[in-house]
């Protein structure tokens, strides 16, 4: 299981600022920070960037690749920031992402493949909607996949993201238990050991107690680890989360124990 | 799943010298903490209890019985103290436990029988041994569950125990994946919806220190929750697992969440 950091996002007000204002340190200090936390990549969650979509992303991806070589994930609604941060990333980043929304499939898809880069499929209903039950996941999925073979993207590019859900909503505790059976069930339903992705911090959105919900994310991260998960995209800034997260790899590995990974 | 002390054990000095002496005071503290501390169930860990095997057990179930009404495990591997233990408590205990062990099967099942009790299985070897694979563990259940069944116990009194590895063994990481497997197929193999324990503190056997330990029996815990485990003994003193084990009830759980739960 990889490591994102979530950390770098666009609404945090420091980011902002930076992206406006076109000054790089902030980021670069933050994208080190990430580093030196555990992450094994990099969120780089820019929003839909309505003004200057190319150039800001161009300018926010440069000041994350000043600090850092780890992967990036280019975080954005908005097609044409994600060229602009294809464009400028040293190397290839990961497309986060697609949906079966027509028009995430019309504009996402042919960068994927003109960029031959990883990109990550959302669970989503065409109209952005959350799939009623574990059958409907696995079918979108087959769908998005199959979407990707038709624009010429090779399966071992999709990253599925099964959308985590806030656990307060109705029926959140159900779908994230089903969640947790669509990871362990896809590499089956695909016929290939395609990746999955999960954004660890929608369990807990809207959160007020600190403690509890750190508690439920690092509670939920083993049970989704378990399951097989690839990649989580969490708050590498949470020592606890990222220490349970080195305890997953470890418990779930396929290397003898030892003491030290857990440094 | 349901919260079991492992906190009142004979190798604890103040618990062995209180059974010595017979001084039900620092066992009655003991208890009281623990479900203060938001046990469920607390093993009565007694040792073999060579000396004085019944009176003694008799006593430590008193001393627990003064202070909680909560259900107890007669934690030994001597059945005349499981007896004195049985006859003690004034309510059905469990037996903790039964193995293919021909003295356990001889001994311990008979006493299920005349109490009407439930009985803690544990998937081990006739010679006590930990079983090679998955294959081996889920045949020594189907063996334990026969046992039952021929000794006129009820299949529903069984609570299966895979027995957690120590991560240091050698193949402990691989067992430990394995027996998350074991957990989610018993059910299905014996064909009702058997019980399952599992001890926690197994896993760390030996470890130093108590960071790592306590992170690693945290992320391991709610991947036996997500497999479906009904009863986890563990200590109940240790803050932080604890809250790991209310978050896992609320993510395994049937019911709509509620921040209250994690209280």
């Amino acid at each position: 299981m990889i490591l994102a950091a979530d950390n770098i996002r666009i609404t945090k007000k420091t980011v902002r600022q930076a992206v406006e204002e076109k000054d790089p340190k902030p980021i670069r200090a933050l994208a080190r920070r990430c580093e030196a936390a555990g992450a094994e990549a990099i969120d780089v969650n820019s929003g839909p960037l309505t003004r200057e979509p190319e150039e800001r992303m161009a300018f926010f991806v440069r000041a994350v690749q000043d600090a850092t070589d780890l992967p990036i994930l280019l975080d954005t609604a908005n097609p044409r920031a994600m060229e602009g941060g294809l464009r400028a990333s040293r190397k290839r980043a990961i497309l986060n992402g697609l949906s079966l929304e027509p028009a995430k499939l019309r504009e996402v898809l042919p960068l994927a493949k003109s960029y031959d880069v990883d990109v990550v499929g959302y669970i989503l209903r065409p109209d952005g909607q959350v799939p009623a039950d574990a059958h409907e996941r696995l079918s979108i999925a087959l769908e998005l996949y199959q979407a990707c073979l038709k624009a010429g993207v090779s399966k071992e590019r999709l990253i599925i993201d099964p959308v985590v859900a806030p656990i307060t909503w109705n029926e959140g505790v159900f779908r994230n238990q089903e969640l947790l059976s669509v990871i362990r069930t896809l590499p089956e339903v695909l016929g290939f050991p395609v990746r999955t992705i999960a954004g660890l911090s929608n369990l807990t959105a809207g959160a007020v107690d600190k403690e509890k919900k750190q508690a439920l994310e690092t509670a939920f991260l083993p049970m989704m680890a378990a399951s097989g998960l690839s990649m989580a995209l969490l708050d590498i800034f949470d020592r606890r989360l990222v220490q349970a997260a080195k305890a997953c790899r470890l418990l779930t590995g396929n290397r003898p124990f030892a003491w030290g990974e857990m440094d």
